[in-house]
This record gives structure tokens, sequence and C-alpha cells, in this order.
């Protein structure tokens, strides 16, 4: 009997379910005939699909693009073989998902904590701030911005690339502030670092765009970083308090004091990572430290979820990395 | 009879006139006898001189200092020898100048043109730009900024560090770019570059402090540098364009090109040299470029001014460099 | 009907009309059976194509390679499909062009200027040469190379890879030198300058083959470089003065300096691209810095040549590079 | 009335009371005449002073310098000066410290923590290593050691350059490292953290001397490393338990796994930072950032404790550093 | 008639005779037909085959697999074409090699040079020795591991990655050090030399696995490197002669001095090659240059075996080789 | 008595003797009082001195500087202290050394073999030279230059900066290189390792001045580097052969291919280190491998020869070095 969920699917069995189209491209046999190279998924399962002419069901080659779109949800059967130790799966026949037919949700990967609560969080670390105009303005941005903040992918490719990454590795980082605040008591300033990481990288909601199923670099993306984006955010902030209220060259201060941490969270000028300034307070240098931090757990955990225990394997951007086996591993 | 303009001193004359103070220091013989290690300036020739205890004429440090300051213009008298293959020279009477008695333009180093006619011809290249959004953001950044901006320095130590030197760089730049644009023709946006150079360094004028006798970094401008000050200039005014009038998503563009250009005016960030965004255009890489032109020769002119034909000699950031002699040189 | 001229061909349409041979590489089916890579050309427009077995027309691979060599100019038949966004060929008919049918001028890419009038130009640049050494030198090799000079590409690969692309970029070198002149005065040595540009990269004439259809390097010029080869036309040009009369030290030495400007013409040793000195005169920086901004302008020209407006690609050696729309582009 | 607290000493005043001596350099004056660079010092705060001639009392240089050796008690008298912004003193009078007339531990700058507190916090850490042949090995490192290591600098420099210092920065890792388990659960292991922080820099009680008032770099250190000692003194101990009972291939591998850790905790090879195999787990990965997170901590909070607020200075291994002022700092 | 031995091979030819399986992977056609790439190889010769499902004989893939094993010697027939330039084989017929039926010998490539005269060469160096620890430490660890020594791989993929590789790398430094010894004399240390390198790559025997087919990098290696494993090894053959009698410090510190030669032998930590150490006598700096020597020798004469006189490639790791022709090469 | 043998001074002792100026640099006391820091030496040995006014004898400043100018000839008499731990000496009397009164070999540091002997081992490789070509080249520079190339120094201030440094540098180098060539047989090219060996440093003779007292780099030197210049050098012998007889392909090819192992003997171009071509053959990577170990060996030697034993000191261009003792060392 068939599998019906793709989570389960592996080389031999037959297949008939639901699955999400993330990427597809159009190629031709050695002959000329098209066929289509189709990766569907399940949360973080991917599965590579042929659809040759053969299971075309009659329509042509722009009909068959119209159905498998990036993005769309089908219904489809096919048998799951083995090619270079992935599963691959050759398509039988398909139909469009009927709406309301599937949860969209069942398939698209998330963050592991509920929105709900993670914007709870957040709120409750903003509330911690305790210099007023940082106060002001990380929680106004906040909650201005948060309708997009809170399902935002944080990366296209790189760590947290799924929906809900953004609030999730913020929070992330405010957690492990919270515990290097507590342990270092008034050598770092609490206030200062919720703020510069609640904001930190905010400018990717403009930067990326919003599809969580698959994310691109925008234009205004690429002219400016998401940290010039969100130290213009800042500034607008500042120039309205200041249209409403006067502000004291002291707040002015620390709100640039704010943009240089965030300026510089990608490490000194010379890395080369994109920094727009250089770090110049004990804040700019830890918001660096604990941005790696969380980045690099997560890229290890996504990078080793499927390798055996005992096996060592080349990842991009982390060199060789060996998952434990034995003991407590 | 003595010498009494500083520019003509040399070695083994007495030297009576006056002169800008331009830095002090006191320092104690080893015998704990406090004395000042001052340097003197008219235009581009500084003296070292040292004024020894004997010579304070009764007054205690406090007085000494609170006359050899920063800036102030003295009248002094001293023996002038050679130290190190450099003029020195031992004060031996000194006063304030007198209200009215010297002319300070006579004393401080300036661009070799006339402000106003840089004035001119500047305003003329901003006439030259096509493109209504960016002419009016970069006129009126230009006028609302032009008493600081015309006469400001444009750097602290390294090329252009004299008054109006960042007209002038800014000046020298817009006419290498105009001959580009006319040799190049459309492949070069003529608009675009006027705009990015006229504006490049703006931010300068808050990056660096407006004495222009012994400019320093400000603390905004070590949090966030000149580049992300002047595109936070440019943000504030399309926002208040936008205040005034619909601005079409075209326009907002080519505000946003404008600011990638100057984000990435001093190269590639694998450069670490504080650019703040790749450039992604030609006109961005032209930038670059034409801004290493003016430059490098401004430095190399500075360097070899006091060398003698046929010398060689290691000049900071540049390595060797020889001045030529014989034949047209 | 069919379309007749390379430069129209679209996906969809049929073609039958000449085209240049660039590159044929002999491939096998998964069933062993022999067929052709063929890129075809017209000017700067490439287009991929297959020649399968049953296209052979009876021929064995031998006499099949024969027809399709390298630079062969043939008529050919062919469907035009897409792969991949690029335009693609089966060929299902040729033939070898006869003597005269077609005129290999309008196959080849050429300096959008004409070779008369680039050689007038450059000559007139050299008559502004005031040092008479170096002019005798630049102008006498200018002379008895000009046959190869004015005809031979710049580049393997990189920046005006086309015919006379090496005058052409000499040219726009010249041109621009003659600005920075004319603006910066004294400053620059606008002899040595024109020397030196003239002469910076006529060592690629031995560098690179001469076939412009397909230009290779030389063992000399990987040997030694075209820095080292023009540097020793230079000498065996000094050489042969001295032979005829007296050379005072001064001529040798300016000599001696035009050979450093072009040994530094690719920066500073520390970059590693291949310079054979360092640059230590202003006119040894300027040189490398104007041969920079002449590339980039090519190469990205090259690049977004073909791109469509509002788009950003990735390109070999510059990063992502946007194509400008809107406005006045 | 003199000072008598070294801690209390500003220009202008006389002191007269104990100091450590720190440093000793004999100089001669233009003259010839010998006089001693010396620098005493109370915990943190450190005294540049000068002996003169005729301040020796009729002693000899050989005299002289056996009693103003590094390390030795002494009582002087001086006058205290400003040298460039620095406190300077010229001696007046000198004597050696009586046996039990001073408690060398106020003068001597120790972990902010007791020892004995450390020692027992460290204990309850390694307590919760679970994997058995990890707690044997750390905990009998530990026990075998802790006479030194509870007592030794981190280094001879940099951070944690103090008595106590280098089991005060493995604790502080040891706190970060249980926060980041906490937070993070599974996807790191605890018991591997712990031992592989706990023994980290353990190698350092052999890297450097002893001497807590002026440490210094072994000869066995320079010819290793600590890294190297520390993977040598683990090795030992494998070897040990080994002829004690039969050890399991998967205990030899996570005892190996534990030198990887430890062997990467200066980051890649590629950094050229000393450490001695590349990171291949999450675990090693963590360890070095961690350990970074809390030299960094160390080394700004050090290098801003003397500066005033609102100060910027340049740090040698962290660029320029801003003390904050104003709001809550 | 069709070719017996591989090493005759060439495209248009037959061959029926034996070989080695290097490696195999499991592919699938378009179709979906499985299909086998296999590498086969005598000596240095490989050559690559594939095996069509018509040709498995009705085996199924699994049966097909446990014959194709790597390392595996079959009597095979195919048919010799090209492709790129490359001998491939299309495989018609297979069969096991019976025992006894083939030499292995004549089918692994290993050093040019007999075990037995090379053990008797290296023990004659050892011999030389004249510190008697490091000869105690040499002789011992040499002995004891020479069964494995003498037939082990020197590398992966790089130079040496032949049987004996190891030993024939080590004795090529031994006599390289023994000339320079001779011209330098006593600048030299001779016996720390020969100690370093006959020791310096013996930790390669448990970093990579000892099947001198296919070797790989074992998870020990990749835990440690061979620089620490061989210090380990040399580190507890120091504590049992420590367990035997007593041990001098300067014989210890001889010891860790040949520890810092073996540590540094990949060059200083900047270049991150793996070093463990900084070089800091003259034998660690020549240890690593002669190293490199050899090295350099071993892969240029690899690289250039097979290219034609007169031809330029691309090799890993080197750039362009040119092969000479002409005159006496 | 005092000590007449500037090589035997010691702090303590009084000197009277002759010695050589090898630097002069005129200074002034504090109270402007004149005098000199004079370096003297005899061979390696050099002894820092000062002449106070006091002992200028009643002349004036200039006079002296004529009697104490660089590479001349003194008898003087001074004492000998110590000033941070190097001997220094106060001059009390002096005067210029008659003609024929000291031999002035005594006091320059050669080679340590005779020019003699050199240069006939260094014909002998030269006749080793089997290519004809590269025969008449490599010996008829050497014997036109010879008279320079056997007493030049090899270098301002790193390796073999003494008289006939650059002979004993080239000599040890064909001495290494007879060794590598015997001992791997055909894989290297003797007779291109020989003439590309002799020859390598020749440039030096022009690049460097001939004043082996202390040598500085010439202005050709500068514009070129010795790598150019003795290219030219071979370039210029090449035109020489044609104009004398018929020189075949093959011919200039090798000089070509000579010329390629000279440009690349600084190493790969990525290094920085001035090399002007890529190494592109085995002898290439070979001359610079070899260059390397000689020079290394001797800036060691160097660096130590006045280290006690047991001492680590850090060296320009080589970090740390240790100076064994005890065992055999």
């Amino acid at each position: 009997m068939a599998v019906t969920c793709l989570l389960e699917v592996v080389p031999g069995e037959t297949f008939e379910g639901f699955c999400l189209v993330k990427e597809v491209k159009q190629e031709k046999t050695k002959k000329g005939d098209p066929y289509l190279n189709v990766t569907v998924a399940k949360k973080h399962k991917m599965v590579a699909c042929k659809l040759w002419n053969n299971g075309f069901g009659g329509k042509d080659v722009e009909e068959i693009l119209s159905i498998f779109s990036n993005g769309a949800m089908l219904h489809i059967a096919g048998d799951a073989s083995e090619y270079n130790g992935q599963v691959q799966m050759t398509i039988s026949a398909f139909r469009q998902a009927v709406q309301g037919e599937v949860e969209m949700s069942e398939f698209i990967e998330s963050a592991p904590e509920s929105v709900e609560s993670m914007e709870v969080e957040i709120r409750a670390f903003i509330d911690e701030i305790k210099i007023p105009i940082l106060h002001q303005i990380t929680s106004e941005l906040f909650e201005e911005n948060n309708k997009y903040f809170m399902y935002h992918v944080a990366a296209v490719k790189m760590h947290h690339n799924f929906r809900s990454g953004l609030a999730f590795h913020t929070l992330s980082l405010l957690r492990i502030a919270k515990n290097i605040c507590d342990q270092y008591g008034e050598a770092v300033n609490r206030s200062k670092m919720y703020a510069a990481l609640t904001l930190h990288d905010m400018g990717k909601i403009i930067e990326m765009t919003k599809d969580t199923a698959a994310p691109e670099y925008t234009l205004f993306g690429q002219f400016l970083g998401h940290i010039q984006i969100v130290n213009q955010m800042i500034d607008r902030k500042l120039v309205f308090i200041r249209s409403q209220r006067t502000v004291s060259l002291e707040e002015v201060t620390v709100v640039y004091e704010l943009m240089n941490i965030i300026s510089s969270h990608h490490g000194p000028l010379s890395n080369g990572w994109g920094s727009t300034a250089e770090p110049i307070t004990l804040e700019a240098h830890l918001c660096h430290m604990i941005d790696n931090i969380d980045a690099k757990i997560n890229m290890i955990s996504k990078a080793t979820v499927d390798m055996k225990e005992g096996e060592v394997q080349k990842i991009w951007g982390l060199g060789k990395i060996y998952k434990a086996k034995g003991l407590d591993k």
C-alpha cells in the first residue's frame, strides 16, 4: 500500500499524497523531449522528482508548468528509488489540491516555538529596556513591523531560513544575552543589548522578500543591506520623536550608540562581512559574538540532522563536521 | 636682521614674526624641569620649537599653556637650527597677537582655488543632474549645508586635510567624472555620477570637527562613519519630499541606487575600507576609482613638495616615492 | 520562413545562414554514439548547437571534425529552442562556405572605431611626447609593431577581447590621461604618461597568439608575461639608440623610469597581479588606476549588454551587477 | 602629609609607603650617569618611577639592582608628578620591607572571587560530566593540578593576567556554557562542554611560569604551546586508565573527541591563532566562541576601567573603544 | 587480437585481462535503468569504465556490487574508446580472479625502491643520531611501527599516495638533510634533523587507513591530525623511558625540542597549514623546507609524466606547469 | 692596559685601536650642544659610540663630520660601558689612520671562503652546463661581471650582507642544487639549475651600490629590481649571440625558460615578494626553495651567533628563535 505522508517516503516505496512544490526546472532529454526536474517538500524534507514527457497526461509544457509552479500544493503519485544516496521519485500522476483539502501549515517548516509565545517573550525583553528613548524606539518599531517580523525568514539559504526564523533567531539571542548580563553584572549594559538585539536583523523584512516558501534578496536589500535599512528605520523614528518633543544630546548619543552596535554586528570591517562601522563598545562586540553562537548552533544542527552517527561530512561554511555516536552522544 | 615670515626660516637664521600654534605638548627634562614642545605653522610650513623653562618669563606652566593653546596666533622670536634634517627653533620671546594685527587667512592652508569660484562650479554640475529627484536632493543638501561644506577639511590627516579641502576634492572628482562621461557616452549615467560625487563625502561635515586648524573625529563620526551619515541625510530628505508630494517607486529606486553608489565608494566590502554595501553598478565602481585618483594625486604631490629632485622617500600609505629630475621632469 | 542572420535567432525559429565556428567538442551519448557540441557565432552573439550522429550525413567523425574546425565559416540549418534560458540549436544540415561567399569582417567582433582613425589619434598622442628619447622609443616601437598592434586583442577572456581591442584600450587610456593631465597641470608629466600608456600592453602581441578569433597564451607569454616582454623591447631599442649616438645618464634614467611605470601598471606587488616592480612615481600609480577604469567600464558594459533592465546578475570578477531601469537609466 | 597607599597617589602628592617592584631597567643619562626606571605596583595600579644617581644613597649599581629586583616588596618615599597624562614619581628614599611588615595579598591583583568558592563551583561542574571516562580524566587532572591551577594566571599580558586568572576564566566559561546548554537542550552535549572547558587552558600551568607577579613563557611552553601540553596530560591519563582496566573503543573515541575540542579552541587553522586541529563538532565551535566572549569582556573592562566617560581610546587588539556616559551608561 | 595488459590499452582496442577495482558508483540512465561507473587500474594507470544494465549478465544490482567492490581483482573484457581525451571502456564480460591467478603486486603502484633497501638505509640514518635519548625514541618507534610504516601511503591524494610512499618520502628527506648537514657543518644539528625527519609523518599510519588501494582519513586522524598523533607516540615513549631510568632535564628538553620541530613542519601557524607550534629553531625551519622540496618534486613529476613535451597544463596546487622539450630537456 | 682589538672590547675596558666608521648621526643635547652618535666596527662586531662636544678637540661640527665619515678608518680611544645589554663607548680621542697603517681586509666582514677558491668552484659548475646556449650566456655574463660579482654583497640588510656575500650565496645554492640533482636524477635538469642559480641574483650588482661597507639601493635598482635587471643582461646577450650566428627556436625557448626560472625565484606572484612571473617548471620551483634554505640558514646563524645557549629571542622576519644548549647542541 502506498505511503501517504512525504516525511515517511523511503526508496522502494510508492507514494500517494500531498506535497509543496519548491523548485521546478524544465529540461530536455538528449533526444529533445521535454521533462521536468521538480523538488517537492513537506516541512524540512525535500524530494527530487522527475516528470517525464510520457507522464504529462497529454498536456503541453506550458500547461504543465502552470500546475508545477513554485509554491503550489499538489497531490502526486510516484515511485521512490535511490540516486546518489538520496531519495528520488518518478511522478506517475498528479493533480492540484482543492481549496481546503490540506492545511498549508503542515507543509511549511517553521520555528519550533509558537509565534504567540515568542511574541510575548520578545515584548517582555523590550519591557526590560530601561533607557526611555531606546525603549520607545525598539517598542514602536517592533509593534509597527511585527506582522512581518514574526513570520519572516532570517536568511535566504544559511541559518534560520524558515517561517518565523527571524523572530526565533532574535529571541534566541535575547535569551543568551540575558544570561550574559546576569553573569557579568554592570560590565554589560542590558538595555542597549536588548534594544540592539531586538532590532539587529529587522532590516531583513525589507532585504528579503516576504514569501517564506522561497525568499530572495530584494533590489533595495542589495542596494543597502539589512544593516543600513534598520538604521534608517531607527533614524526615521528619531526624527519623528524629535518632531513631538525635545530630545536631549544625551538621548541622541545613545541612539547613535545603538546604531553603532547594529552597524558592527557582522564584526570588524576588516572581515569584509558587511558591518557598516567598527564596533567600539563592549555591547557591539558582544552582539556580534552572540549572533555567531546562535547561527553556528543552528547551522550545525541543521547540517547533522540527516547524518548518521559516527559520520563526518563537509558542510559549506563550516568545514568537516562529525556527528557523535556512542556513550551519551 | 631677523626673518619675519615663517615660510622663509632656514637653519642659522633668527626669526621674529607671527605664527599659528598647531600642537603643544608639555614635557619634563631629566632633571624634572618643565618645558614645551610646540609646533607652529604658517600655511603648509610646520616648525618644531622648544620653549625652555628659562624662557617662560616668570610665568608658571598654567599661564604658559593658556597662551600656547591650539590655534592661537602668536608673535615669537627664536633661533632656528637643524635637527634630523628638519628646522627646529628655540623660542626666546613671545606675545599674543593683538586683534586685527594679522590676517588669519595668511596662516591657514587652503584649497588652491577660491571658495566662490568652486561654489559656482559645483552648482553648475548640480544643474546638470537631469533626474529630477536626484537633482532636488543634491541641490537642497548642498544649499542647506554649503556654509560648512565649502570650508570643511576632507580629512584629519591624509589627503586634502586643509581648509575647503572637502569642496576642492569634491570638485576635482566632478571634473574627472565629466571627462569620463564625455568620453564613454551612454555607458555612464552622468546624473547619477554628479549626484553621488557631490554628496559622497558630505557626511564628513559631521564625522570631523569643524575646526579647520586641527580637525578630529567626532563621537557621531566614530559611531556611524561619513557614509552612513550622508545616507541618513539623503533618507531624511526623501522622507521630507514624500511628505510634500507623491514619489513614484521608480524615483525611490533611483534614490536607493544613489545611496548604493555612495555606500560602496570605498570599494568592495572585502577591502575592509569602510564601504557599507557592495558596488553593484558601473557608477558605483567608477565613483570609487575616481576618488582614488584624486586622493593619490594629492597625497603624492603633498609628499614630494619638500623632497629634492632625484630623491626617493618612503611615504606612509604609498611605499617609496621618487621625485624626478632632469629633462622636463 | 527561416531566419538568415544569426544575430536574429530566437527560440522557436528555424535558422539557415552563415556562422563562424568558435569551439568544438566531441561527445558521446550514454549509448556510445558520437555527437558534437559546437559553438557558432556572429559578432558577439554565441549559439550552442548539437550535431547528432544522425545529422553527420554519412560522414565519419574525422571528416566531420575537419569541417567543424575552430575558426571555420559554415552555412548551417537548424531549429532553435531554449535551454536554461539560452538559445540552443540542433543542426540539421551544413556545408562549408565558398571562398568569397561571405565577408569575414561581418562575423568577427571588432573595436567600435575604425583602425585608421585610431591609428591617427594614437600617433597624435605620441607626437605630444616632449622628452626626445621617450618620443623616439615610443614612436619607433609603435611604427615597427603597428601592423600587429592595431589588430590585436587585449585579452584572452576578460576585457577588450576582440579585434583591435588592444589599440582601442590603449587609445581609451590615452584619452583619459589627456584629461587628467589637462586638469592637474604640472603635477602629472604628460610625456611620461603618453609614452607609458602607448606601450604598457604592447607585450601582448607576443604574450597572446595573433589569431583574433580565439587567442591563447603563447609559451613565451607564459615564461615572461607581457610586462617583461615590452620592457625587453624598450631595452633593445635603448641599446640600439646607444649604438647610434651618445645617450646621457639623464636619458637612461628617464627610460628606466618609463620601464618602472610599465612594470608596476598592475598595482603594488602585494596585489600579486603581476606587476614586476613597485610603482614609485605618481605616473606609475596613475597608469594603474586609469587602466582599471577602462577595464571595468568595458567589463561591465559587456556584462550588462544582454541583461534586462532592472535585473541583477553575478558577474565573474565583479560580483553582482545591476542594470538600471526607469527614469533616464 | 604624605599619602601612604599607592592606590591613592595623584600628581602633586608626596608618597611614603609600600609597593611591589614589577619591572626594573637600568639606564644612563646623556652624561653617562646611571639611573633606574622602576615600575612599582599595588593591585592593578602601576606607577613609573625614576631613581636618579644622587638617590642611590652611596650604593653602587649592583647593590641597587639587588634591592630593586623584580617582585621585591619595598617601602619608598617620592614625589608624584604628571608625565604624558600618567603619574610619575621620583624616588627620594627606599628600604626593603621587613618580613611580616606587609601582607603580600594586598599588593597582588587577584580574581574577584575567592579561590575556595571558585574551587567548589568548578568541582560542581565536573560532577555534572555524565560520560564516566571524561568525568574521571577531568576530575583527576583537576585534583592533581589544582594547587597550581587555582592560583595561576591565564595570560602573560592579555586578558585575565592576574592571580587565579586561569581558574576565574575557566569558571566564567563554564557558567556561560551552562546557560547555553540549558537554552539549547540536546543540541549541545553538556558533559563534553564541561570537560573541555575545565581542561582547555590547563596547559598554561606549564606554558607560563608560576610566578604570578610577572609570568613569562617557559621554554616548554614555547616548544609545544598550552594546547599540546594539556592534550599530552589527557593522553597520559588515558594510558594510565588503560593500564588499570579495559577501555572500550567508544571510550577512546570520546577522549579523542575531547582532545579535538581542546585542539581547536583557538578557532579554525586558517586563523593562524594556534589551534592544533580543525573544529569538527558543535562543541568545538562553541568552546572557541565562548572563550572569545569571556576574553573580550575581560579585555574591554580592563581597558575602560581608567578611561573617562565619553572618551574613545585605541586599545591594542580591539581597535577604538568608547566608554559610555550619561543615561544609565 | 585483444590487449591483455591494461597499461597498453588505447582507444580502438579490445581489452581482455586483469585489473583492480579502484572506485564504483551506481548510476541510473534517464530511463531509470541502473548501470555502473567503475574505475579499474593497474599501477598508476586508471581507466574509467561503463557496465550497462544489459551487461549485468542477469545479476541484480546487489550481486553486481558485491563483485565490483573496491579493491577487488577482476578479469574483464571491454572495448576502449576515447572520451574527453581519456580512454574509456564499456565492459562486455567480467569474472572474479581466482586465488593465485594473478600477482597483486603487479597491479598496485609502489615506491620505486625496494622496501628492504629503504629499511636498511633508514636504519643507517637512525644509527647516526648521536643524542642517546633521541636515538632511543626514534629507533624504538621505527622498529615498533615499521611493519606499517614501510608500506603505508604518505597521502590520500597529494604527493606520495602509493604503497610505501611514506617510507620513500621519509628516506628522500633524510638524503637531502644529509647533504645539507654535510654542506653547512655545525650550523645544523644532524642528530635532531635525522630524528625529526624519520618521525615527522609517522602519525600518518594512524591518520589514514592502512588500505593502500584507497586510503582515507580515519576518525582519529580528523580529531588530532598526524602531527599531534606522532607527538603523542613520542610522549608515551618518553614516559616509558622515565619509568625505566632517570631522565635528565637536558634530555627532556631535547625531546620537547624534537616535538617542536615536528610540530612546526608545516611552516608558521600563520600559514594555516596545520602546524601545531611555531618553528623556533633552524632545524624546525629546515624540516619544513626540505619537506616542501620533496613534495613539490614528486607532485610535478607525477603531474608531467603523462603530459606531452612542450605542453603547459594547470595542475591543482601548483598552477600552470610546462613540460620542456628540445635540447637536453 | 687598554684593549687594542675592537673584537675583544667588553664593558669596563678601555680601548685604543683602529676601527671602521659604519654610521654617523649628528644629534643635539637638550641644551642644544651638538654631539655624534657613531657606529664603529671590525668584521661583524659593531659598537655604538658617543662623541660629546667636549671631545671635539676644538674642531667645529663640519670638521668633525669630515673625519667621522661613512667608511673612514680611524684610530680612537674610549671607555666601554654597558647600555641595554650592549657595549657602548665614549670616545675620548681620535685620529685618522695613516695610509698603510692598517689592513682594510681585517676590518670588513667577508664570506668565510676565499674569493679565489669560490671563483674556481663556480666556474666548475658553469662547465657542467651542457646546453650550449645556456653555457655561453652564463659563462660570458659571469666572466664579464665577475670583478664586481665576486666582491658584491647579497643584501643591504638581510642575509649575506657582507663582502663577497653574493658569490658565497650563489655558490651555496649551486652546492645544494648539485646534491638535489644527484639525488633525483633526470627529474631535475642540471644545466638549467646551474645556469639559473649562477645568474639569479647577478642583477644585484646594479640594484645595490658597490660600496661593500654600507650598500644601498640604487635608483635603477628601485626602478626595475634585480630580477628584471639580470633578465635584461641575458636578453642583451641573446641579442648579441643572434648578431653572430643563427639561433634556433629551440635555443630561444630554453633561454626564455631560463628567464622564467629567474623571474619566479621569489615564489608565486601571490606572495607579493617580487617575482616577475609565475614559476612554471620544476626547476623554477626548486630555485625558489633552495634560495630559501640558504637564506634561512644564514639569517638564523647570524641571529644566534651572539645569543646565549638556552635563550629565546624574537628575530625580525623569523619570529622567536631558540639557541639550543646541552647534549651535543
